[in-house]
């Protein structure tokens, strides 16, 4: 096949027609299809089930610390809990807080709790008059959110193919003071499945924020969420390359179960240095008397050690490398040769990012509901939902099944082209 | 038994004697006692056990909308959980959220939203010179905490015996708009155990606040949690009467499953009007994809609806009341002819209320940790930890075991006898 910027205006014409007739066929049937989500499927959400066994009437309910864990106590979490989620997170137990079930949430509270009180006994936030945060992009749209929420600055930073723009990154946070964090998903990002290099991980270690009460936001969400068990991704960890630098207390890592166990339902984790363990604390303890212990005991049963995790996320992977591999071959197949598309091949996550042409991302969005597919909306992937560009597309192809992802993404290939060729006919007008 | 104050000094300084032999023979005991906190004791956790049976590999996991509750969604709550909540709550399911495993973290999360964010698109407080809270004393000392944390100013309203000081309460609401809100906990109150008299309740509707974004954290903790269930006390059902006087956004109702399941480990919930449902959705789902769903159904397979909750909650009762029973024996045997003290003969609750002479609770509480047996705090039960008149004490039977409770009550009457024969003694000289 030519490439649709080789192509003569004919031609060009001819493949349009052919392709809005594909659409029509396509939209006639009436589908109701969903790949807009980092969602597991059912097949998943079963390999836990389980963890529905281990906790009973008559099991033992006593935490290793003596905790009756079906009474108040143990604020930061039992310590088996923490022990098994600083092996799953590559850090140790005195680092970990154990939350309740939503890593976002504990962003959130981080970011609030910031905004009220400070960091670690600094400004509180809104008392500033400016605070900015660096956005990874294409990046997650639910970090966006918080930080526009509380009305946060936020400023891109292009994701390049080792991480993000490192020069970029260097120049803002190490001379500007408003600058207090990033967000980054340092392995197989949302939605580009880049992992970042040891470089860009080191570097990020060197910094030396203007900012005292800088924070690297590290959603480590995808650190055990391989597609591939022979071909894994493991890259430096951030604490203690921060801690080996001086500045230990530079980062927030973060860490859940919910794409291990059951999404909304599993243990969340933040792990940091002593110092900002502590400082948390201080402001935990007003807010709660302490989280679900009973599910975290669960958890601790269930998976014991992150070995046994591995072995279960092998498992999670059986399933879903069969709906990358898809994805990948209808794109190549489609699209490959046409010279109007790229996108990534993850080795991980959730996510296969999608660019198309300048300025018809949202367009193939709105072609794709009309037709009855629901995607993450385009632009959602960029602060305040505007992608400079228009080009960038989230494709999560874990919930569906592989028949309906196959015209999904068969149908999502027909609106790019389609999109394509009205593009290159309106230009050459 | 002569009164204390009727005594000559030689009388005073015979019982000192006697009392402080006493005391030295518990403390050389090597007691190692709590009565400090509203925790449950491990015969009441074991009454929700078959909770952990209704839910196992095999079972149904699907919410009767649809919902797959090991999966991502349902942001606000399952709706069996919401109707289970709203009988237990006496309101409806669509004023209903669900939240996690802690009431306190949902008052936590409305005050630093409007802190951050207002309420229902009023001036974020954090833009306000002074912000005020109304706080019945003695109350309950987390609830100080947050406000506190906030930098809120704490105004003491006094508990009277059929609620608070409502002259008061409407006096500083209606005609200061710096009152954002008052802290309630209208049924067996913590700590007095006083129900809210019909016409106190009435009064709450009818405040006519200076400022828009009032409102009433009504924190119903103890609603179900009757020491007899043959002699209930049920109060009027304050949304409803908001309703009724054109005030529908004025209150926030709290509830909690943590002393009916297991604590730390249930679901908590807000009810409040449709428009402050909204308002509150609009900033939890900036911070949540969603809450512990397979716990919400859990607890609604388990306990199915309010009867069912009632019958278990008479279990409770069951365990709770012959230790209050012995509470109250033990203080009237030991102090009721002395004139030295007063306390609360609660209906329900997990607490009794005790006022020593003036002066003497920090004293007598100091004494009893010196001996092994660990109280609330004194002063705990007030803003900033300030007991004005240094009087109360929180006593907790709930958690201590009948013998480990008829100790500590007993050596706690005598340390309050002790303390008042010295403080007479030395007003006489």
């Amino acid at each position: 096949m030519k490439k649709y910027t080789e192509m003569t205006k004919e031609e060009l014409r001819k493949e349009q027609e052919k392709l809005a007739a594909q659409f029509e066929a396509y939209k006639n049937t009436g589908l109701k299809l969903n790949i807009s989500r980092g969602v597991p499927c059912e097949q998943q959400l079963e390999l836990s089930m389980g963890m529905m066994d281990v906790l009973h009437s008559e099991a033992d309910y006593m935490s290793e610390n003596g905790q009756d864990t079906r009474s108040y106590g143990s604020l930061t979490g039992l310590p088996e809990a923490k022990a098994l989620m600083a092996e799953v997170m590559e850090t140790r137990p005195e680092n970990v807080i154990i939350f309740c079930d939503s890593s976002l949430n504990i962003m959130y509270d981080l970011i609030s709790k910031s905004f009220t009180h400070g960091v670690m006994g600094s400004t509180p936030w809104y008392k500033l008059d400016k605070v900015k945060f660096l956005c990874v992009v294409p990046g997650y749209d639910r970090h966006f959110a918080i930080t526009e929420y509380f009305g946060i600055e936020m400023v891109n930073i292009p994701m390049l193919d080792d991480g993000p723009d490192m020069d970029l990154v260097e120049e803002y946070v190490n001379n500007d003071a408003a600058v207090k964090g990033i967000w980054c998903v340092p392995k197989y990002s949302n939605p580009t499945g880049t992992v970042y290099s040891d470089e860009v991980v080191e570097r990020f270690s060197k910094l030396t924020p203007a900012a005292p009460d800088f924070r690297i936001y590290w959603d480590n969400a995808y650190n055990v969420h391989h597609l591939d068990f022979n071909h894994m991704h493991v890259i430096p960890e951030i604490l203690t390359l921060c801690r080996e630098q001086g500045r230990p207390d530079m980062v927030y890592k973060f860490g859940s179960f919910s794409k291990i166990s059951f999404s909304g339902s599993s243990i969340a984790a933040l792990a940091t240095s002593p110092a900002n363990v502590a400082d948390v604390t201080s402001q935990m303890k007003i807010q709660t008397i302490g989280h679900n212990k009973i599910n975290q005991l669960r958890h601790v049963r269930f998976f014991k050690n992150a070995q046994y995790v591995m072995m279960h996320m092998a498992k999670h992977a059986a399933i879903l490398k069969p709906k990358f591999d898809l994805v990948k071959m209808i794109l190549n197949r489609d699209l490959a040769e046409l010279g109007i598309a790229d996108w990534s091949e993850p080795d991980g996550g959730y996510f296969v990012s999608f660019n198309t042409l300048p300025g018809l991302a949202k367009k193939v969005v709105g072609m794709m509901k009309d037709a009855g597919v629901n995607m993450t909306p385009a632009g959602a992937t960029f602060p305040y939902g505007i992608d400079p560009e228009d080009r960038n597309i989230r494709i999560a192809p874990s919930y569906a099944s592989p028949s309906d992802l196959d015209t999904a993404i068969q149908l999502f290939t027909v609106c790019v082209r389609l999109c394509s060729t009205e593009k290159l006919l309106n230009e050459s007008n």
